[in-house]
């Protein structure tokens, strides 16, 4: 029975491939924002499960945020390596002022509630991003990070197809789908412009991590792209702040990590 | 750009296989208590995305609810096809009363806020549940049920092992995981009793629905094996009436229900 027990022991390189060595306190910080970008994505999609308008939906949201999950394990099991932590630890143990993700990935799903035309134009903002930064970062000289966004790359490709499909669909639906939409897209717009603020972590890691000012071109462009094809006006709104990666986070974020963290708090350890 | 938006649509042959022609309507009515079983443990599985107690458990559960859903749409789809409804008719705009889900698997995830011990029990008498009656459904004179039934059971017994391993982790863990494993199995057991209830659907339906009675012996000592190898006591309580298969349902079932079809019923029809 040991050995069917044994199966159930951690096992970082499931998830952190060719993590032969520890990250360096560098590499760490860095891939601690990127591994909180997904985390809470991922936490924010599972709020869909069996509550989309369609239950073909629900299994693929569902996917979607198991496939981000799957790359917030990565980062953060590889960004604890250099400090002796748990992925448990980085996303169970941490106060909301030392998380570093964006603020695009915590809004709730909806300014009023869940909106599925909101998800939807989020998901096409964040695969499109996730896919720029993943093709240059498996050019990493970090082996590690590199192999996580090896992986990562096929899956948000599938995530940005659905996402296109979906805003084509609703963009040219119904005049009601449009104007939903069009509503969706001007609460989003704002918190678009901070994945391509500096992010300080990233700076003299040269070769090694990707500077989010580098992304901004092509993200944009690709999202423009599918907006115009979907009969969708990119907002002339100009973008917030944000400062995710400084710790600063947005008023609902607080409620998220208090969900996320309950259980884990509520008996700490392993077994309890 | 019409061929990418064809993708789109409903594909019920995905999730239904060999539902080469409707359903009659007793054996729609059948279908959809199963469909409603699967339905509503997926729907109590998603509330654990990013809230278990590990990430990698996050990953495990939702994938679990994942697989059920999958189970659920086929037997959904398959109902529908009797009455002229689709999966999400059937999913999204019935009411609580007509909703056939035993109480077990429509219980929150546990007793005083959630609770993974209660979880994992409950899959284990769920996963034990629906290996046994897939297992039998597979050999049913229906072409679909046996067929959604033969995919299933693949999958749930993936589920029971898993379930298998958590309860016996916990159950021989420390003191203080040990009481909390016996504190849910008492809260757990008084439900078990309902699935053996005979279901009314199934009467009349010989040689292609499973009667639950047939599956007591089988399910209950599967059960009893692991929990005894737990070190974990069959608790000595009476079983509860339940009622899920005639309609009634538990005061927390209406609560589940609002969540699971709010978006769908402010926004009817596809594509709002």
């Amino acid at each position: 029975m040991i050995d069917r027990l044994s199966l159930l022991q951690p096992n970082p390189s499931a998830v952190a491939p060719a993590a032969e060595k520890p990250a360096t306190d560098a590499v760490a910080r860095y891939a601690l924002g990127l591994g909180d970008d997904a985390l809470v994505l991922a936490q924010r999609l599972g709020e869909w499960i069996s509550n989309a308008p369609e239950l073909e939906e629900d299994v693929a949201l569902g996917n979607i945020g198991l496939d981000l999950l799957g790359h917030a394990r990565g980062f953060l099991t590889y960004a604890g390596s250099a400090w002796g932590k748990t992925e448990d630890d980085l996303a169970y143990f941490r106060d909301e002022a030392e998380f570093r993700s964006r603020w695009l990935f915590e809004l709730p799903n909806g300014q009023a509630g869940p909106d599925f035309g909101f998800t939807v134009l989020r998901q096409l903002v964040a695969s499109l991003y996730f896919g720029a930064l993943y093709r240059r970062l498996a050019a990493s000289a970090d082996p590690t990070l590199a192999a996580i966004a090896a992986k990562a790359v096929k899956e948000v490709a599938y995530h940005a197809e659905h996402a296109t499909l979906w805003t084509l669909r609703l963009g040219r639906g119904t005049d009601e789908s449009h104007a939903r939409m069009t509503r969706a897209l001007g609460d989003i717009w704002p918190f678009v412009g901070e994945l391509f603020e500096p992010d300080p972590t990233a700076a003299g890691l040269d070769g090694i991590a990707v500077g989010p000012e580098s992304l901004h071109d092509e993200v944009l462009a690709g999202v423009t792209a599918v907006l115009e094809d979907a009969g969708l006006a990119v907002p002339d709104v100009p973008f917030a702040r944000g400062g995710g990666r400084e710790g600063r986070h947005s008023e609902q974020f607080g409620r998220l990590l208090g969900e996320m963290q309950l259980l884990a708090r509520a008996h700490p350890g392993a077994t309890w």
